[in-house]
């Protein structure tokens, strides 16, 4: 597996003014194509620096790629330091320098002076047109690695991997891609999932965590040489122990599983032709905001309120005031109420909703900062869970947001579409 | 000036499967405490990488910070590389040990016997307690560093750095620190800022620019010798050329002009012991989930709607069915009624509204996707903003967010508080 390190540069990516995006969008590109991607580093406008950096990484590596630097002001330093890893100097490039003029001309806008700059590269580098920006790039080879520049602005920097880039990259290495998959789950934690899985490992297959709460994915990565029906086999037995927690996998050939829990609970209600109505309390608009990021979500979503106060649950939402003086507003039966009250009064055929403590503040001994009861109305029944969350206020909003969702995702699992789906 | 390094670990974050956010948030805090951060590296789940890389760094720099491969799992080697690159062993910490028991305690659930391993540490080495998760740090000193190796979840990361290791760094290291100020901005770009900011450069300010959609931050940095006078001096130049444009400022010794748009708006109702309520349809519940994201906001949030459909914003907000046939649901018409709508139904004081295309689908000739009205209800008036937003359905929600949650921050600014503040 040829080896590829990706060196960002510039000080507002060395200070944290700005975050580095190319790092990132780089190694998965890099990592899909074949390469291992063993380090990223950034380094800020100092020519040494960025001199060591780059030759290092040509030691180590088959292919560098290295962005920024390439502006034309006083703390631009990559060419140079590039020629001086190369032990050559730069020299001016005519047709660099027209392609800049044409790209200024493009703008409508007057060349400056100091753009001039942009035209000098190191001897013995080849070119790599910039049509979507004024910096051009260069590539060379140093060492064992092939390198490649590139500007900082990551739409140009895209546009130059994309179009230059990568076909050169294919044509150079003879690279063999495996198959990955990942399975998207909640309700259960890391360390429970490694437990879950641990004899089902194989020596061939790389199998990773990642916790992007509030869920965990399991990332399996098959070898290019691996056999077809031995990778179904080892899916297979991943898929069923993993069972209920999955809500999506991603990486199938035909992408009707994928996707973030509201788009999955978008799918099945499409496929019912069923409605959604929501009603948040301790939420406060997150269950409603993660489904309307979804687009075209406007066809099943019918409405959702946010009722904060006992007198908006009892006045949008037909609650109960003596329920709510008897239990209190955090509560399975008030959860119910609200479910109910939204389902009736929207006419959906489904209702979700919250209520709980999120804190900081609004604990008490017997319902202390976490409790939190969700609740799901359908045609025949109603539904509830009660959950204790741990965590700060955010957490314990995106948790309870993922339980409310789950509970509907649960729920259409245990009720499978039992007619033929809809044949248009 | 001291210099640190930042080491980030993981092949989640090689792979740019995640990006890393702790490396961008440890070189803002260690800039600003006055630390020279020349480089930052990325390697992956490799021991011999990631010595290498703690080895390398150790010869640099003064200080290095070492994020991820702490958990219980297989691919977790950063104790067992920083051991190696101490030329030690890994030692069994019983006191690490019970921490750990503690947080799972905590949790209410059971220590799976995996998690063991992350009770042992290299020898030699001083334990960094986690009081946020189950993963302890530790502290070693190699070579010139001293050098801190914390948890990848940046909730742990950041709370274990705030309140042990940021302490420990002004114990051990002499810095002259100088002051800084963020300007938090909203309804003006980054070229239009620099722009309207560029004559007031000061040779000794360093000025910086970050882009945090949808907001910008222009950020003075003044050097620790610089007179108080002169800065307050250059500090109200950029105040009052910023005007409006400011919605709240990082840094100052009060802190009560701080925070995000949400923040701001909740001390203004706060302040003016007024009420909100919400009724969104473009927007989906992001307006009210960035309300109630702030602790406390059941005290002046009333409540909120989201209603997509025609029926349910005829059912819920009133609004009149002649209007929705003739201008439609999208239009000025259409906001007004809508906050007007649940600022009557919830008695609340002020009331904002949405009503926009977030596409991919729905826009038409006259009203393309990213058509936006939004609407503010008082007691007296009713008024809208019409705006013509860019980007996709995210960019144009959370556009319309803070452009509606802005319209009643400017006009708190319009209507300041005439009354005594209350004497509480």
């Amino acid at each position: 597996m040829p080896i590829a390190e990706i060196l960002s540069q510039g000080n507002e990516v060395i200070s944290g003014q700005i975050t580095d995006t190319n790092a990132p969008w780089l190694a998965q590109r890099l990592t899909d194509l074949g390469f291992d991607v063993p380090r990223h580093t950034t380094v800020g406008d100092q020519v040494h620096s960025i001199q060591q950096a780059i030759s290092q990484a040509a030691e180590r590596a088959d292919f560098v790629i290295c962005s920024g630097g390439l502006g034309p002001t006083k703390d631009d330093f990559t060419a140079e330091a590039a020629a001086l890893a190369m032990g050559t100097d730069l020299v001016f490039d005519e047709q660099a320098m027209q392609q800049i003029e044409k790209m200024f001309a493009l703008f409508n806008r007057r060349m400056p002076k100091v753009n001039e700059k942009q035209a000098w590269l190191p001897r013995g580098a080849k070119r790599l047109d910039n049509f979507w920006g004024t910096a051009p790039g260069f590539a060379l080879q140093l060492n064992r690695a092939w390198c490649c520049f590139v500007p900082g602005v990551p739409r140009e920097m895209m546009a130059m991997y994309e179009n230059t880039i990568e076909p050169e990259l294919k044509r150079r290495f003879s690279i063999e891609k495996g198959r990955h998959f990942i399975f998207r789950t909640t309700g259960i934690g890391e360390s429970d999932l490694q437990e879950l899985l641990h004899d089902l490992a194989h020596e061939e297959v790389e199998l990773g965590f990642r916790a992007s709460f509030p869920e965990v994915q399991v990332k399996l990565k098959f070898p290019p040489a691996f056999s077809e029906l031995s990778m179904v086999a080892v899916f297979n037995n991943y898929r069923e122990r993993l069972g209920d927690f999955v809500f999506s996998i991603e990486g199938l050939t035909k992408p009707d599983q994928d996707g973030d829990m509201a788009q999955v609970i978008g799918r099945q209600l499409k496929m019912r032709k069923a409605t959604l109505a929501v009603a948040e309390s301790c939420t406060g608009g997150r269950v409603l905001a993660a489904l309307t990021s979804v687009p075209g979500s406007s066809m099943w979503l019918k409405e959702g309120a946010v009722t904060y106060s006992n007198d908006s649950k009892i006045r949008q939402l037909k609650v109960e005031p003596d329920t709510l003086s008897e239990v209190g507003a955090v509560s399975a039966e008030v959860a119910c109420q609200m479910a109910q009250g939204i389902r009736r009064a929207s006419g959906s055929d489904f209702a979700l909703s919250t209520t709980g403590i999120a804190g900081p503040d609004g604990g008490s001994k017997d319902k202390p900062v976490g409790t939190v009861f969700i609740g799901l109305a359908t045609e025949k029944n109603t539904f509830y869970e009660a959950l204790s969350l741990i965590g700060d206020r955010p957490h314990i909003q995106a948790s309870a947001t993922m339980a409310a969702l789950n509970l509907l995702r649960l729920y259409f699992l245990d009720h499978p579409i039992d007619e033929d789906p809809p044949q248009d």
